[in-house]
């Protein structure tokens, strides 16, 4: 099977989640990822606790989540011999990743400056909370704090409680704009053989993901009042129907735009048919959703789902993971893989979300242990069996 | 300056958010973006009204948001003189774009096979709520839905209240995989001169985009518990201090991970050091939160944050959008870009996240009126001024 990215080399210095779930969709994608970690330790996401644990063997799974497809080359990057391998790895390599924070990888020789004279052509992308200047560029960068600095905490949860994203959107919307950025510059070399420097930081990606918001924000007049639903069950730009509400059996639906007159017919409500008027429905949409609620209230999850379907209106159930896991369409769409890991035995990972007729993302190594690859990455760059006892001591 | 998508055409048949998101990221990377829209009202974007309103002149500002870089070509795609015409174009554009229900726009004759018949090296992407086969391909899918069925509003917000995020986050998402699935085909075509067709749905964009969350519940065993905190000001698979926390003059900040020990010496609160066991932390997140809660409310944000950071402890406001448009950083990074619209005069819109130091992202062009450009593009394809006024009749 063809792989897009097929010899591509990347050597990738990224730890945490917002390089690492990049440079993973570059290796789904086929391209040589190198993991270069810590000897001692490696990438801290090793460690991180989810719920307060580790799984059984001692590993995160939030690493797990995001190291397929690469290999791991275990180094302390203060060893000169281990130094020289990364200047000689690097001599035919398209890409440098890391998300240090800025100057720290230049201070171990390892900046664009220090890679561009060995491999003129190269590409080096760095990934931080603000940005390699200006007047941030010392502060601690992070998905939660970013969330906090772009708005989108201001925005979430219910009225009195600004409540951070429950997933770390601000590293998500990152490894994406990440991937493309280094995409967009690897299409760039491949027509004019150039490589250059990338700058991308977690507080513009988280931006760029709001543009939405933020263009209302830019451009409506009078500005609208940005307040969170009373409820916190809807969206803050929207009116009701727009939003989630609690079934009789102690489950959620949500239920998406649709024009009040409809709703005020399917769930038996004419009090609801005065407001067809968007503005004067949002600015009520408190009561609305009371309304709404009510009548949801009456009957279970599956019945609403079903009623509303049948008329083609938006609605879903609010599932948990039990239920995504259990899901026939997430079956169907294989978005849930089992490869083997060479410590903990099966394990389930995520798929890449794109399908491609002629070139599907591959699952061909599972996350890596520490330094797992370090001899056989060093044996493909020629070095013999002493000169790698040296590098990796 | 160079742009690297300069010659690669793409025709636009998206509209709302997903795809439009994605395709002004290639119109920002310097490609050909003709959006074919149907000419009476077109994209139904631009008339989405945001806190019940448009702009002043009738344009939806998340229309603005999503549309720079891009073309507008009004057609009626039913009448023949048109769909000759998008066939013309085609016949030598490098991706087609399409955002409806699984095979809408074929039926129409606007689908893979119809277009690789004409140019077979073309690249088709396709973006659907839940893939273009499977159980769920006739319901509707849209951002709120995907995030129900995708387990994230079920973690997001308090205990008592699931809440759908504050930003259409499955569209986001899907918008930078998709354009991640269209910019590895434009490499493997320009390496292969090979076309093929994607296929990127919302609902699994959403799952890889909560990657972490969802391999957690995978691998760790025992399952945890995934329940939102009590004061839904956390996140749910973090526990205290990480959150959300009010200040003395009723603003907030967010504080990430902190040891516990060195927490309670910072704040003063020393009954917080027996919790340094992450798990037991986790455990008690609700009463620990409460604790730090109750020592942060006694002064004001920027007390805090000028505090902790100075001990380079992971700390930030929590911004409201007419913070987030006066912050420096934000400033510096050049991340909101005025550019003058045809009937609007000057609008705000977001910038493209990333910086390239040789192919910056240009905005050349503002979100187009429908149709603005129709005679421009059908007279670059040869259409003389009679076959123009047939095909736009």
């Amino acid at each position: 099977m063809q792989r897009i990215l097929e010899g591509i080399k990347i050597l990738d210095f990224t730890q945490y989640k917002a390089g690492p779930m990049g440079t993973q969709i570059l290796g789904d994608l086929g391209a040589n990822v190198i993991k270069v970690e810590r000897d001692k330790g490696g990438d801290l996401e090793r460690s991180f606790k989810t719920f307060g644990k580790l799984t059984q063997e001692g590993d995160s799974p939030f690493f797990l989540a995001m190291n397929r497809n690469k290999r791991s080359l275990g180094l302390n990057l203060k060893n000169p011999a281990a130094k020289e391998a990364v200047y000689r790895i690097a001599r035919d390599a398209d890409v440098v990743v890391q998300n240090f924070r800025p100057g720290v990888l230049a201070k171990l020789g390892f900046g664009y400056e220090d890679f561009k004279k060995i491999n003129p052509g190269i590409i080096y992308c760095s990934n931080s909370g603000y940005g390699l200047t200006g007047p941030y560029v010392s502060r601690p960068g992070q998905d939660m704090l970013a969330q906090a600095m772009s708005g989108l905490i201001m925005m979430n949860g219910r009225e009195d409680s600004p409540t951070p994203v429950a997933t770390s959107v601000a590293d998500g919307a990152t490894s994406l704009y990440l991937t493309i950025a280094i995409l967009g510059a690897l299409y760039h070399k491949k027509c004019t053989g150039e490589g250059q420097e990338l700058d991308v930081d977690l507080l513009s990606c988280l931006l760029a993901f709001q543009q939405e918001e933020l263009t209302a924000y830019l451009n409506l007049r009078p500005t609208p009042e940005f307040k969170r639903a009373g409820s916190g069950l809807a969206a803050p730009w929207n009116g009701a129907p727009y939003g989630a509400y609690k079934t009789s059996d102690g489950r959620y639906i949500v239920i998406g735009v649709v024009p009040m007159d409809k709703m005020a017919d399917l769930i038996g409500a004419p009090e609801l048919a005065g407001y067809t008027d968007t503005e004067l429905a949002f600015e009520h949409r408190d009561k609305l959703w009371e309304i709404i609620q009510g009548k949801i209230l009456l009957n279970t999850q599956e019945h609403w789902v079903e009623y509303m379907l049948s008329f083609d209106v938006w609605c879903a159930p609010v599932n948990s993971y039990a239920e995504v896991v259990k899901d026939p369409q997430v079956a169907h769409n294989r978005m849930l893989h089992r490869m083997e890991h060479p410590a903990l035995g099966e394990i389930g990972v995520v798929a890449a979300p794109f399908r491609y007729s002629s070139t599907p993302a591959q699952y061909l190594q599972a996350p890596p242990l520490i330094g797992e690859h370090s001899e056989q990455i060093l044996q493909e760059h020629g070095y013999t069996d002493d000169e790698i006892s040296r590098i990796l001591n």
